[in-house]
């Protein structure tokens, strides 16, 4: 399999001594070839910081890394800055940015298998040119796929949860919920777990956006308006979705077992349930793009960065998630 | 201490079996001696198809209760009827309604320590003349307490949570919301922690409205314009409370012990997290009442009564949260 290409995140943040842990537990892990976009020097400072001893090899391709892979962490690509962490600079965003551009054109060309990123400060992107809300966007329009059409779903060991509107407050759900949105990005979910993770009939469950589903239009009509009818278009078209239900009762455990999913309304309606039981091992996978993208759900975490307390468990299930889905990809291809 | 009143429920959900089940486990699970308002043919039905050969003593008081505990579960008052699990019907809401009358009484009356409420079909409990949305307002009214300063707390072995809102639309919260609302509801939560958990200073977590708390106001205004201020109103009384929270942090388990109570805007906001983490041992209690008043935080589950099938869990719970409570009123009296 090719090896997957892991984007440095914010230098200052806990994006680089995270990735030197997975490499130091590569085997017991048991995580598949990757490399580094830039910042040789960087993680070099990076891993002593953690406290590993890890080679750290420059290498000139992709298949090169792929060799090197069992004896060092390799790195392709020059960028690369000093190691100062819990001080994110404009600097630092610029060599974040080179190394999220290297890890995506490997990945777009196939060199690699998939791209990783590591987390970013996006206000501190924006100040140095990157005009994206956020990694997801910048890697779809790369892949020349529309924004939403790019569907981000979360997954943890408990669950996994796509929510449909996500960065908006929460007044304005309501009406940016349709039958269409959901449709659209069930559709691409549905086909994210046949094609990545092998799951033949997906079971998409379906959050209500009312608290006891709306109970008939007694506590809001969305469900009966929107939720419903897009379920109904789902299963026509042979997708197993069902709902809409009851939040609350969708994310306990005896519930959790009955899904593949749980395609949430909102932001907190997904993340709450997931940071709730898998907190430090969600994996945040992008579904609709040509490439396997995905990265750790948590941010750069400035405060603890360089004091060997940032957890690496989701950089770890990241990087195995993305090696999985990339190699049910090479093997369908 | 004083025996706690215990209502049936719906005679046709799984209220009766479970009663019977935590009598049987009273000395393993350290439960304060309780009674059953009305139920006493019923229960013995209950128990039998539970599996449980246990007796069941119709008794005059609640003195005579606490003394026939060890021995027999107590039921007080003639209210009875026949047991058809599955099967709810008008004569059954009757019962419920007059067992829970019986229960809160006593409790009223100070006769009873406390009184658990047995999960009950709300609309057929309307059917025969309840004019409430649910047994917390019956409660309330009867302790002459304004029902929006009787203030439902969830709790489980992993969270303790208040939803601000609950049966209404989510597009209907933001209007909803208010400081005063958050200011009112969050100081009898302060008091009840104090008087009921002994918690001497409770730390009430507030949670924010929208996804990342708003972000300074780039998703929603509600933290700076609403939340925010009632945080800073409860701080100037000495209240310890925090946030506004971004809520899917604030669930994750290392947050949960920086906190007593998380306070959620709406239903599910409370709900997902707290049947993600603690489905089956959940309890629903009542905060602002001169008496103490618990629940199980689950329905009449009429699929599955008399089935043994029904986890008694919530119900164990129930009656010994209110037991620690009544038995702290009673040594701060």
């Amino acid at each position: 399999m090719k090896p997957l290409a892991v984007s440095l995140g914010d230098p200052a943040g806990v994006g680089p001594e995270l990735i030197c842990e997975a490499w130091a537990r590569r085997v017991e892990e048991r995580l598949p070839p990757f490399f580094v976009g830039g910042g040789a020097g960087l993680l070099r400072e990076a891993a002593r910081a953690r406290g590993l001893g890890i080679p750290i090899e420059a290498v000139a391709s992709t298949a090169d890394a792929a060799q090197a892979f069992a004896r060092a962490l390799p790195v392709i690509g020059d960028h690369d800055g000093g190691y100062d962490p819990g001080r994110p600079d404009r600097s630092g965003a610029s060599l974040a940015l080179g190394s999220l551009k290297e890890a995506t054109l490997l990945a777009l060309s196939g060199e690699a298998g998939g791209v990783v990123t590591g987390p970013v400060a996006k206000a501190l992107l924006a100040e140095v040119g990157f005009d994206f809300p956020g990694q997801t966007e910048f890697v779809a329009r790369a892949c020349g796929v529309a924004a939403e059409d790019a569907v981000m779903m979360l997954a943890g060991p408990s669950l996994r949860t796509v929510p449909l509107t996500v960065h908006v407050p929460l007044a304005a759900v309501p009406q940016i919920l349709s039958t269409e949105l959901i449709v659209r990005r069930a559709r691409i979910v549905a086909e994210g777990l046949r094609g990545d993770f092998g799951i033949r009939s997906p079971r998409l469950a379906i959050c209500a956006l009312n608290p006891h589903a709306g109970e008939n239009g007694r506590m809001g009509d969305e469900e009966q308006r929107i939720i419903a009818p897009a379920i109904a278009t789902l299963r026509s078209e042979g997708i197993n979705a069902s709902g809409p239900h009851p939040a609350d009762s969708l994310f306990a455990s005896r519930a959790r077992s009955t899904y593949d999913v749980a395609i949430a309304m909102y932001h907190d309606q997904a993340l709450v349930p997931l940071k709730a039981l898998d907190f430090d091992r969600g994996v945040n996978m992008t579904l609709g793009l040509p490439v396997v993208r995905t990265s750790p759900d948590h941010g750069t975490a400035f405060a603890i960065a360089g004091k060997r307390l940032a957890d690496a468990g989701a950089t770890i299930a990241a990087i195995r998630m993305a090696g999985e889905a990339a190699a049910r990809r090479a093997s369908c291809a």
